[in-house]
């Protein structure tokens, strides 16, 4: 097992990491850029080094924090997720300086990081993917007389794109004709290639996703799906596992989908292979090649300790659980309570936490990095705690994630919090019955007022009438 | 269901029950004396009444209490443990006035209180109980006789005692003459009867117990063991469920005990059984007719929401589950994390929290009232937080345990948190065998010195540094 681990990341993801690398028994390290000098990961890990001035540059430089794991005795780096996760170029150098890269392979992450290579091997493995373009395409002739072929509408889509950049969707051959040279022109500059390729898109599907695991000995294992469709702009906000939406044969059927996919890339370490539902169709979207976000509810339903997996698989040692030792139990659903406004068109709301308090009891976990008077930086995202909830029943955790939401204090920045609120007590959302559409469908849930507790507004009162007095 | 009930208790079970109304939709009324006036279950419940300047007086009287719920409109009253949680008085008045007592029916509680009744009934029932006497002594020769025939050491007990006073061990028949006037003197004194028992002395027994559930249908399920045996003199430190130590026989055949036991009584609400175990030999130690301080463990292992099931078989309801739906999964542990000192023989630590930040991530679950700035008062118990781990593995759960106990910040007072890292370390521990004689066995475990973070020791050098150059 490694002796020293260092983690590449920052936030909620590098503090979690520290907790995986304490319970096994591994020194971590952090790395901070001056932005994060206070951050929770620094103060949580064993050791912690600098990396330089600019708040992001350090967290992106592959050679320098490769150099940084070898100077400080670290035998194994683990990425987190988003900054150099999927980078091969990272896990290549890596691979050169003798530090294990906890993730798979450099040659995998180009693989199903090149989307047509994705498809392409998706297709070769007997793995549904959406009626389009086998490759890239070579001209917008070539274009049209597949969209002709498939139907409109359809998405063309960069290569090399990611994160919601470099898509535009066409409903007709005129669309098709005016966004083709403007995709290729903005994969161009935001990606540095021109490849584009083209896909059926899909109205209004459910965003379902399976995690596997993979070890170095040929093993490979799903531990069920999430249901991420409830998402804005292609940003999830709410997860849920499992998706109280598969019937049992579409749970074997992805499930065993995902395997096949890891299987036939040859996939090592833990991974999420997502696919776009409707009724009972089923088509490969993309696989990421890290932990994800919310890997976190996965483990409250199977117990599985994903992060430590990581760990054990990158270490050379075989999977501890075989399929059938993977159950699932009850329901587990994450919030990203992000510091933003929803009723101000989402906007960052950064700044000082002038209180937090952890919610607690029966069924709740937070996994975050920040704590009262911590500053945070307008730099990185504005996710700032996931707070998940389990229960036994999809009642009992609708019911139960009201009830944290509302025992959380998170003060100073205005979150996500009370917008999930409105979600939770809508009736489509309770029915467990909702695809992508249902953020952009239910704008009247932006409508809330946020309610105080009394005891926040007494002390509101009472601050009003001292100031009023002079003391 | 209910529409409000009021909460006779106070701190962290206060907490949890007013959580567990807020996800039934439940309004929840707290009460408070002087010393709560800034407790955080009257911060978190719906509403909250003042009980008086006295800190204990208005926890304790019954007829205020059922006044105050039916004066504020709660159609139940949910005791919580210790104070009138197995007061058979209280819960005579509740019926008498048409408010429900979440727990048994009074005469249930009354004769599980009573030692000797409850040892009759457990004969009764075919419930295996330690050897002694069938009901009260009636003098000391027939003590002395009976003594003779089960044989030394023999424990003499006050049949109305209970939290380890007035009992004794008597090793001979000289120490028994000499005990004999002084437990009835004891007794009389204390709990105003001089009624007492004999029992053959089990030397170092685990201590097991089974919470069960049963409703007013008649339905009776177990929820698996917990084992208690991290005592220090009768007071439980960590408990662990299930219990590592049980074959699966075992757990089967107390699981039936225990479900028999309340059978026999008529039981109805959550309870739970406790026994004392040696080898293969099990016997009834005493029924405790409340939701116990570590129920919580329970609920980890079979996802069960206790608290909800008590409401809900208050209400008349069915239990949600057969025994059959009843599964458990993996181990869980709860650590008391106590304001004493273990190093000054666990002097009481009363004083300011200056800091909390409670532990997260996975497989951690806290219960606390506690928070930064909150005092803690010298007139209750020293629990201060309930931090509870879970894991699939034995040796994972061990691990978290660690992980999060190092993870927790709590400062203003001193804690047996450093204690129950060394308990962690202890390889008779962490070989999941030991019984009631592992705390008094290793005084060793108390001789640790109390590490700071390097974070913490930075911040008490430079306050140390600035205090010196007068700023």
């Amino acid at each position: 097992m490694f002796k020293k681990i260092l983690i590449a990341n920052r936030g909620e993801i590098a503090v979690r990491i520290v907790r995986a690398c304490a319970e096994m028994g591994i020194r971590s390290v952090a790395v901070f850029t001056e932005a994060d000098r206070f951050a929770l990961h620094v103060k949580r890990a064993d050791e912690a080094h600098f990396v330089g001035d600019d708040p992001l540059a350090g967290y992106l430089d592959p050679r320098r924090l490769v150099n940084l794991a070898v100077e400080s005795g670290c035998d194994a780096i683990h990425p987190g997720y988003g900054f150099l996760s999927e980078n091969a170029e990272f896990a290549r150098i890596c691979a050169e300086r003798g530090v294990t890269f906890i993730g798979p392979a450099a040659d995998v992450i180009h693989r199903m990081g090149d989307k047509t290579q994705a498809r392409q091997s998706m297709i070769a493995a007997g793995v549904p993917v959406t009626p389009g373009s086998e490759g890239n395409l070579t001209s917008l002739d070539e274009g049209l007389a597949l969209a002709d072929e498939i139907g409109y509408p359809v998405m063309l889509k960069a290569t090399s794109g990611g994160g919601g950049r470099g898509i535009r969707r066409c409903d007709s051959a005129d669309e098709l004709r005016q966004q083709y040279p403007r995709v290729v022109s903005e994969a161009t500059k935001a990606f540095g290639s021109a490849e584009v390729f083209l896909e059926k898109c899909i109205i209004d599907p459910r965003h379902i996703e399976v995690q596997v695991l993979a070890d170095a000995h040929g093993n490979v294992v799903h531990l069920f799906e999430r249901d991420c469709s409830i998402q804005r702009r292609n940003q999830k906000l709410i997860e849920i596992a499992p998706s109280p939406q598969l019937t049992p044969e579409q749970r074997d059927y992805v499930g065993e989908l995902a395997v096949r996919a890891a299987k036939a890339v040859g996939y090592e370490n833990a991974g999420t292979v997502e696919f776009l539902v409707v009724g009972h169709e089923v088509w490969f979207m993309e696989m990421n090649t890290r932990v994800q976000v919310e890997h976190t509810i996965t483990e409250q339903i199977t117990g599985v300790d994903i992060v430590r997996e990581q760990i054990r698989i990158a270490a050379g040692l075989k999977l501890a659980y075989r399929q059938e030792d993977i159950h699932f139990r009850g329901y587990a659903m994450q919030f990203r309570i992000n510091a933003e406004d929803p009723k101000n068109n989402f906007l960052p709301s950064f700044g000082r936490i002038t209180r937090y308090y952890a919610p607690g009891g029966p069924g709740v976990r937070t996994d975050t990095a920040i704590y009262t008077g911590y500053t945070i930086p307008p730099y990185y995202d504005s996710m700032c705690l996931k707070l998940i909830v389990w229960a036994l029943t999809w009642e009992e955790v609708l019911d139960r994630g009201t009830r944290a939401l509302n025992d959380m204090r998170l003060q100073g920045v205005t979150t996500t919090s009370p917008y999930y609120l409105e979600i939770l007590n809508c009736p489509e959302f309770r029915s467990g019955r909702f695809d992508t559409s249902f953020v952009p469908n239910h704008p009247e849930l932006l409508h809330y007022s946020v309610k105080r507790h009394p005891s926040e507004v007494a002390l509101a009162v009472s601050a009003a009438l001292a100031a009023h007095a002079g003391y």
